[in-house]
């Protein structure tokens, strides 16, 4: 049985303003048998990183042929280019601003256009909400079935950016940060285990974390195995290691969030790419 | 091929309870083909002007034949009337409290019914969730296809009022208003571009746009075409007038938020609607 | 005519992340034709009473045969079981931790299953968010027709507890709790009308009513009765007694919220559930 074709959004429109439930609108008068779901509408405003990171940890879970609409557009009016990438199972429609990095890191086969075809999109295009005018139209027309090479030309020099990966920067200590603190203020930090294998390993070493004014010292596999306020590590469910605390918000015992610096120093032993 | 009959939520109900998960579930179950779009609940709670700002900024990118439901209701369990408003294209199930009137305002055929068939509520009605109760049962069966005659009777006494315009003060200035602060900190005016054409023009005269403390004398056409901690006026998404900044909450720049009054003072010109 | 299965998702997830679109991702790669539909993700982080009360406002308004997928689960990754719940007409997934508690006091014909069957499970489950890769995958095979039996033995000793009751504290008073604040800022206590029925009887005896430092003396039939700056009692939509006032927070006016105590001290009168 054919279903519906699957439209996604992700945005920093929040969800104070009419913005998200206007391009719903848009896509339902074009293809109004599309199922249009919501990743996300709390990409934090204007941050391109932050949107890139919410499209990679979704977008992957969803059946093939979805076609994933990413409108954080600071740049929106200016010449920055509106594109449609393609990996082998499906399609991204954004503004050329990296916010589709880090999927581009993760996909093999990759096809991008820089989208020029303005018939499809819904005129007078203001200058302030090509969410509106231009993604939400081309999305409801791809995801209609309209040819991809319709849209535009195929381009190579789109831009992307490499996520902050962590630095060592001495034999047994790696710095990093704080990507985002999540709505349980659990801090999602840029290490993942290939970052500090020896972390994970079956014996760890002795290590302490310092992020803010705080030291970390364990690693728990749940989050509700910490203890009454304490905090400690965790491998978390998007792949890096978080610190948290159990039934509580982390971010706020330790008075931090995005941005912090994280340190984790390993006692006795080589941090992974510090020439080790 | 038929699609979905589409329905659409606009509250004052906020994501923080089960209010609009309640109300899907009412529509569900009269028609559970029904696809039920979000546009917004994040009206200002009691705010009748917010909420039809935000049906009039919306209802119209939805395909033809759409129900558009829209609670804003205080004065739930008083006498005010459940109606059914028709234009050519959509209909509209809400309280008659005029936060339908922009949409009055806009379209030339219009039919509206006072409902009164209570055998489509859902029994017990409640005193204070006439969204359950009435509304969505309401909006249910319209889009499951009841005639529009079977709810109630038609009438022309509903309530509606006018949007706040700008007025002029005096030969070179006018007098507006705030109406909100959109997610990004832009101050959405009541200034449309037929309220002060001189703005929009090819060679503007001299301007300065008063708000809170601070005094507003340039005009750009994209949000990032400000500079650094610049506030700017730009003719908005939603047909108005905004004071903004590029990447930053102008409202916090500004220091104030809805309600804020707002003047033009043109140099050298004559401000429309001033006896010009 | 058939209509698409339908998932609600109930969580504490809130919607600052991509978990609830990522548990969406998920559900559609399974049963891409099936409705999801949000009831709230508003769940106070990690109360599982707060969860439950959600899910029994609004479970039962859904039609028969809905999947309830309820994730409020600070326990993930330990021992406490995954459980498939059926009533005669709805399917529950959910953490065994008893955030289905107040369905389950409704509903006279219950089977718990323990959910054990591995195979229908995301590979490799994390720790951390069972959502997405046990809840999500089975609510989606289940709407799909997967047999119950499938997932694993019926249980008996699944967790259940009781909401907070009123008690007595004297012939004539009874105390309670602020169970929440509602998004108008309504304080919605634990008091029922089977509770106290003389409060709802036709000439209610005086009363008052102690929250905060305030004192509550009128009872009212709809919002828009109260008076400004009145605060009043009112049966709530939730079956519940509220504190509330007009178009204004009470929550604010009494400067409290959830888990303050609430007094009910009627004047001539037995109260019920003392002896009466």
């Amino acid at each position: 049985m054919a279903h519906r074709p699957i439209i996604t959004l992700t945005t920093d429109f929040g969800l104070n303003d009419h913005f998200v439930g206007t391009m719903k609108g848009v896509i339902l008068a074009i293809i109004p048998e599309a199922e249009v779901v919501d990743i996300c509408h709390s990409v934090q405003a204007f941050d391109i990183l932050d949107g890139a990171l919410a499209v990679n940890q979704s977008y992957h879970y969803f059946p093939a042929g979805t076609v994933h609409l990413v409108v954080v557009d600071p740049g929106v009016g200016t010449a920055r280019r509106p594109i449609l990438a393609s990996s082998q199972e499906y399609n991204f429609v954004a503004p050329d601003n990296g916010v589709l990095s880090l999927m581009y890191a993760r996909e093999a086969r990759l096809q991008v256009r820089h989208i020029t075809a303005e018939h499809y999109f819904l005129q007078p295009v203001s200058n302030t909400f090509h969410g509106r005018d231009i993604f939400a139209p081309v999305a409801a027309y791809l995801a209609k079935g309209v040819d991809q090479a319709k849209f535009g030309e195929v381009i190579s020099d789109y831009v992307r950016f490499n996520a902050p990966k962590p630095k060592a920067i001495d034999a047994g200590t790696l710095r990093g940060v704080v990507l985002r603190a999540d709505r349980f203020g659990n801090l999602i930090t840029n290490f993942t285990p290939e970052d500090v294998p020896a972390l994970f390993a079956a014996h760890p070493p002795a290590f302490k974390i310092l992020v803010g004014k705080r030291e970390v010292t364990s690693i728990r596999t749940s989050y509700a195995d910490g203890g009454v306020g304490e905090l400690f590590a965790i491998l978390g469910s998007m792949g890096y290691l978080e610190i948290a605390a159990n039934r509580t918000a982390a971010a706020q015992l330790v008075g931090s969030g995005k941005g912090t610096e994280v340190q984790i120093i390993l006692q006795g032993a080589i941090a992974a790419g510090n020439g080790g």
